[in-house]
């Protein structure tokens, strides 16, 4: 299988040909070039040249789809950044700060419109999959945010509220990335529905390792400020389950912690840590992360692939996942 | 051919069915079914009904085909009234009055997904043929919608660039409205892109119509505050030909009159409809509503339907614009 990084520039130049010629009205697509020159992994699009070669067809022709799943991931950037009053993204300015907030709804709009254009390089019959499997999942994604913004002013979320909430808002589309790899190449619908649930069991696995890493990284390797999500009081994994697992007066203590904001947050970062320890949720997060990758790896058997192909993705997962754990 | 308020009626119930079921998140589409509850003329959806008809198919076959035009529409209100910042919608408060932006820019989102998900119900190649058809118009929609904010930051736009700008913004909309019922009847290429070029025609005909009633309408019959555009200082068709035709002294007036917003507006207005008309650019405003009518009128002869059914389309255009003109 070709290496991902091979993957990753044979994506960005494909990016760059078909989004690189300036075009009019400016305002609209100035703003769509920029934030897909930010970067980023490009962790969607090269899982669907990676799913795309794994089933036996040549990546080039995963690229269009490729594609459409970042448009769409940065389609949802633009917006959420303004719902979220995020200044900056990838260390950048978001398009809402550098312009305005109407050329972030409209830039964002047109992206999303764009995405589902890539689409149109296909024959009819893979065209529809794709698009089907692509609107399903950006109304999941939809859902999925507005479950993010409605627990924000809810004090009573629950945890599998949370991992509903993470699976529609960011796991979905790791495993329709995937999927869209294997419709391209024609795989069984056995194996695209493995694929699928490889992807979407990684994604959840990623995103609570996200939650884990955010609390208990290493400073020194994790990308962001460890403790961030507390300093924030971001409802995580490790919060719900905490405060669902403590004895009262713990739990008390707990909710008191994630209403106050102080100026120094070392000593709340400390409290807060210790009582995810002892509660437990520090370990049921790490199991629920393996639990996640393990269901991901046990697709493999329901994928009509060769060996090497089933090595290569377990390979992938587990380098993923248990890298910093 | 089916009587408008026969299709009318048909497309509610269609609506209904499909979009009265509560779902969650509701803070999602709760929106949604407010936007769609508020209502309005129905005109897009009806003429994908219409014009599927007159390409000897049954209309009930265009339904989801309307429902997603008509969905389309809505979204680009609910986006469009944030950028605009408009309090109202047909009398109604608009959806970031009644919950907030951010509701607003995702149920939007979810609205333009939901209306791509309509197409799904066809077979492969008229699904492609439909989510082609509404991708392009989108993104054009999207691109008029800047254009138009733009030109408010501008002060030197050309007739062209407006007319430019109205055919993106508007037109095209309808001109893909009739063109998707021809899609679902199977009509040939010929047929369907003159039912395009009809509804366009129309579309640019009506839209400029909106600006001339706006100005010399009768206040009786007029839906809107006669001298709105006026009072709010809207490029129009008529300020744009009249700036470019009018003697240096009295572009300048025109000018003037259009930097500022005194409290009683009547005074402005007649002046500058005195300018409107010694201009020559209410002539003009009435020759090009013509000229666009009988463009669309003379698409009929490309139209592979029967004479009734051309009657009929004729008929309609000369009644959406010779009404009040």
């Amino acid at each position: 299988m070709t290496p991902l990084d091979v993957l990753r520039s044979a994506f960005l130049t494909h990016l760059t040909t078909r989004f690189s010629v300036p075009k009019e009205p400016q305002n609209l697509y100035s703003p769509i070039h920029y934030i897909l020159d930010i970067g980023g992994k490009r962790l969607r699009p090269v899982l669907t040249l990676m799913s795309c070669e794994l089933f036996g067809e040549n990546y080039q022709k995963a690229l269009d789809a490729a594609t459409a799943v970042e448009l769409f991931h940065n389609f949802s950037l633009i917006h959420d950044d303004i719902m979220d009053n995020a200044p900056l993204r990838r260390g950048k300015e978001t398009v809402h700060e550098k312009w305005d907030v109407n050329t972030g709804i409209l830039s964002g709009d047109a992206l999303l419109i764009l995405a589902y254009q890539l689409f149109e390089n296909y024959e009819p019959e893979t065209f529809q999959k794709l698009a089907k499997l692509f609107s399903k999942t950006a109304i999941e994604v939809c859902e999925g945010q507005q479950y993010d913004m409605d627990f924000e002013q809810r004090d009573n979320v629950s945890v599998d509220e949370y991992l509903h909430m993470i699976n529609y808002k960011t796991a979905v589309l790791v495993g329709a990335a995937m999927e869209m790899g294997a419709i391209v190449a024609k795989a069984s619908e056995k194996s695209q529905n493995a694929i699928y649930e490889f992807g979407r069991n990684l994604g959840l696995a990623f995103q609570l390792q996200d939650d884990y890493l955010d609390v208990f990284g290493n400073p020194e390797t994790f990308g962001k400020q460890v403790g961030g999500d507390i300093i924030s009081n971001k409802k995580t994994y490790l919060l719900l389950t905490a405060l669902n697992d403590l004895p009262e007066a713990d739990s008390r203590e707990l909710e008191h912690l994630y209403s106050i904001q102080p100026d120094n947050p070392a000593e709340k970062i400390e409290a807060v840590k210790r009582l995810f320890e002892t509660s437990g949720a520090r370990e049921k997060a790490k199991n629920k992360i393996k639990s996640y990758t393990e269901t991901a790896v046990n697709m493999l058997s329901e994928m009509e692939i060769n060996e090497a192909g089933k090595q290569e993705l377990s390979h992938f997962a587990n380098q993923l996942i248990y890298r910093t754990v």
